[in-house]
């Protein structure tokens, strides 16, 4: 059997259904370059077989991680942009096992679970770039 | 007085707002069936009087249920597609009452609040269905 | 240094970058003045200084009012529309902290905090108003 179909073209953008043990980062990133994305929103949902959220620390300029495993993407949004001549996803999640308690953050990382995760870009018409912005310590989308 | 319109065409879509007691489920179906709907991405909000979510069981192949009342929902995301010739409404979404404490999982059902639900729905241009993929034991979109 | 520009224009509406110290309502309700926006559907995630999360008491009629600081917008999804002549934004959102514990809930105030709230508007083509249901007690998007 040939492998499913990651990616479609749809008006405005594109759909992408990845699947178990897809990450997610990686098919964004090859999907931009492939398709020469100048710049998207980005939004999915779907079953995540790890997760790992990021809450940053402006002592030490880093994130600090913590890693979820088997839980429902209840949301996710995000857009993708260009840094350095590299693509940069930037995406917000929010999930919940089977507890059904929601956690949440900064995504760092996302691989899908036993089942699919799905995703809906929408392509912007012009080229965006991440600058590290010094005084505060993060990336800022310039428009 | 006559009963409130709860859809119109939007560029790239339509826009819904459902009112208290109805249900999402079969309001999304029978748009997809009357505005014969190829496949659809979906995101709202809204008060709901009632919500279920359900986290997959692998082992009995079945949801394990909780139901939620008068809860926020602070997002839906969600696609549209078809299965074996039947709407096939597939979504996530995350909730929240009075303490602010964010729950979140697979939808199984959800029925409008004392309130307002808005939906918004991105129409796509190609016929996309839902399979049951055996190795997996869920339904996955299929490209 | 100019003062980083804070919108543009895409295809089928808006991308908006906030910074630290804005208001959200206050460039969204610009936003649809300037723009002369008839209605859109709005959806953004970054970092808040000031989150403010409202839950409807219907005995009182308002608003029971809860403030977090310094935490991750997961996901805000919402709708402008307008109410008497203003603009009038409706959203929920959720959020979280270094904790990554979701909270989540009506929106009545959001200040960004140190990085950036990218927000993707959606514009729709005809002119929606709000309208005050007295028999539910809540503004209604009326279509």
């Amino acid at each position: 059997m040939s492998e499913p179909k990651r990616v479609v073209p749809v008006p405005g953008g594109f759909l992408m259904v990845l699947r178990q043990g897809d990450d997610v980062f990686e098919h964004l990133e090859s999907l931009m370059i492939e398709a020469d994305i100048p710049a998207a929103s980005i939004r999915g949902f779907g079953f995540a077989g790890s997760i790992r959220f990021g809450f940053f620390d402006f002592g030490r300029r880093d994130y600090d991680p913590r890693d979820f495993t088997d839980v429902e993407v209840t949301g996710l949004t995000g857009t993708l942009a260009w840094k350095d001549g590299k693509p940069a996803v930037h995406a917000h999640a929010t999930a919940a096992g089977r507890d059904f308690q929601a956690v949440g953050g900064h995504l760092l990382g996302l691989a899908v679970g036993r089942g699919s995760i799905e995703m809906t870009i929408t392509v912007h018409d012009q080229r965006l770039e991440r600058h590290f912005e010094e005084d505060i310590g993060a990336n800022v989308l310039r428009l």
